[in-house]
């Protein structure tokens, strides 16, 4: 164990989540990848690897408060110590209110919001005594405002939002630097592809999102001095209505 | 049983609650009130009584589907139609990031926001296929930002207000008026006098919140016709500082 | 000269303003009307009194600092002090940016922004040594975010909030109630009726605004107590997308 | 006359200004940067050019449509198409709203909102053809909410964001990147030195924001990519409160 340090992406299993811990590991951080089932990270891992950098995968359950706890402390002892700290799960999910069972509110809940928290808490007590790291939660639209059909899922996300403001401004002044950036917008990803070919042929025009810029952003900000931090940021493409 | 109306108030166990609840009976709605011991509402029960009207006091864990569930059947098939629901639940509490156990972030989420969501899905499920109905839930200042010390209070309120427009959005064409007072301020409490003389002593001063008067503006709200109808409003005293 | 209190409406050439005014004036408040055409408002003040009101109009260009402060003081002197002080003009024009003239973008302002301004500064200045009024500036779906086509009236309703806010904040301590009503939707006007024929026709299903009720929204506001004061509320049709 | 870029900056007569006019000309650019009186940006430009770039400064009434126009088309025709624009006068006065001259509040909306206005348009228009460009306007606390003493600058600020936002839907699609960093704290000036000298000596521990992070930011918005744009973020030392 060198003086290397170590970034923590729990829902790296998309997209966004391995462009993040791909540009982290470029720049020389251990890439610790989360998802629940470690095995399909293989790919990302491999990739990570191809480009020179380290990675490892763990099979966790971020809504589970003694996982996430033994997770951060196994990184922390056999790994390196976590530098940065990024929950990227979602859960975006489309019911009308009255066809909301219980059992999804809880759910998207407990995954786009709870497993935040764990994870916000978690890696805040290690970094504390330290008085330096970042701390990134992802953002959505939904974050800001309610919508028809999202009661469910903007109900998570702007708890999130709340977590991460709450946190910005008590752990700002003990040099930890909580940011929750806005992705407004479709995302290059194979779940656009699939489901949204329309949405997916603004590719062409630069009218979805590239994780790589996603990750770019991520990367930027925790490169920020703290004279000068971003708490929150909007990215959305340029053709994008808003 | 006639052709009574009647208003749920969940959470009646505070001044704000009983207050609702008192004001919606002295108009002719059938209150009926519920916290988690239907023992301590007694003297509420007394209370609207005493001033003409009717109440049914429930005891029942809002945090309990088929609890809520059969609330609003009892009272659709035993008492009267729902026509106004209030969400009245708070849960207040103050720690810092690190010191929030799971237990309590969880405690409170599902005290103050999912509690919220069964109540509005529940009575919105006997509401909308009578095209009517006032379904409000109680906010407050951390229903807007984060704040140190806040992350699960302001976690819980936030996801309650994206529950509130999400449903106003959703609902409205529907007939159903959804809306989200945001009470700004201290209120005149047993548990302010106690804890807080210097504040309470503002009451002379008028600074701090008459519930009676939180009560008059839901009632306004519920009397609203539906070309103009308000989503949110705030409510604070006049010295109050924000 | 009586004990009777006088409601001064800035831009009572509309159908809002009016209603405004005649809803006071049912309530006893002598209702000082202006617009930039004291001629125009014959109508509204022999319909105000033969609802049994007084009123009078004044022809007043609302963006001259002298003719507001001669205004008001005339009022004072002559008529009643100022107990209610509503602005109502309104400025919506819908030009794409680099189409919009520097006198369109100054008129907007100046007649949606500064006007308010000096009725704001000129009443308050009355009303402060008293300790008591309130102050209303009427908003709109443009006074939160901007929008195409909407730079320079959003610009002017978002200077005209942030002057509502300001206000409040430092006058409420003095007794002074400052608000701001964001009207989001289509007013029963015949601007609306000859331009906007289809929406319109929603006012059957009472889809567009009666401006009575929002009327009544002023009234309600005047009439809180200073302990639940409310500085913001949105009014809305209840089929209004939003 | 080669294919050079410029960069204009509209109020480069503060550190933010010249720190953001600098970061640029290191890039590349041609900084042509603007103040009332052309003289007092002699060490600006001397500095520029010792650090390898180059510079031209301009005496420009930022609030005369005609100077403004003619600045932009001799820059256009005489020095290079103009890239990217800031627009970053500042006008941050405090007064009572009853202490609050007429004069004052129509300077601090002319210097802070109009003449975003006129830079803004005369910009996009020379942008719009090629499909290119960045625009960028200077926030701060003051244009997302109001405050005590603060009617005429938070009513400007508020202004120029709803300008930012209008822009930024209506020309995003047409290729241009507008974006309204908010600068939240004390910058490292002159001006904080010698009339906050408590706050400056936060400087020691990076309590107060040094101009050339601010221009980092700049440069960072202006190379993102089109597919993820951020319209607005905020900077904030870390030991702000907020």
């Amino acid at each position: 164990m060198s003086q290397r340090k170590a970034i923590l992406v729990i829902g790296a299993g998309d997209a966004t989540g391995g462009a993040i811990a791909r540009r982290f590991a470029r720049e020389g951080y251990i890439a610790c990848v989360t998802r629940r089932n470690a095995d399909k990270l293989a790919p990302l891992v491999q990739r990570i690897e191809a480009e020179g950098g380290i990675a490892h995968a763990f099979g966790s359950d971020a809504r589970k408060e003694e996982e996430m706890t033994s997770l951060v402390q196994r990184i922390e002892a056999d790994i390196a110590p976590i530098e940065v700290a990024v929950f990227n799960i979602g859960a975006n999910v489309r019911f009308d209110v009255l066809d909301t069972t219980a059992r999804v509110y809880f759910k998207v809940w407990e995954m786009a919001c709870f497993a935040g928290f764990l994870m916000g808490r978690e890696t805040a007590r290690v970094m504390v005594p330290r008085g330096r790291g970042s701390i990134f939660f992802t953002g959505a639209t939904a974050s800001l405002r309610g919508r028809a059909g999202f009661s469910a899922f903007a109900g998570a996300k702007h708890g999130l939002r709340a977590l991460a403001q709450s946190m910005a401004k008590e752990l700002g002044p003990q040099g930890i630097h909580v940011a929750h950036p806005i992705i407004d917008g479709a995302i290059d990803t194979a779940f656009i592809r699939e489901n949204f070919p329309e949405r997916y042929a603004l590719k062409d025009r630069d009218g979805i999102l590239n994780p790589e810029h996603i990750a770019d952003a991520y990367w930027m900000l925790h490169q920020q001095p703290r004279d000068a931090w971003t708490h929150e940021l909007d990215l959305r493409p340029w053709i994008e209505a808003w």
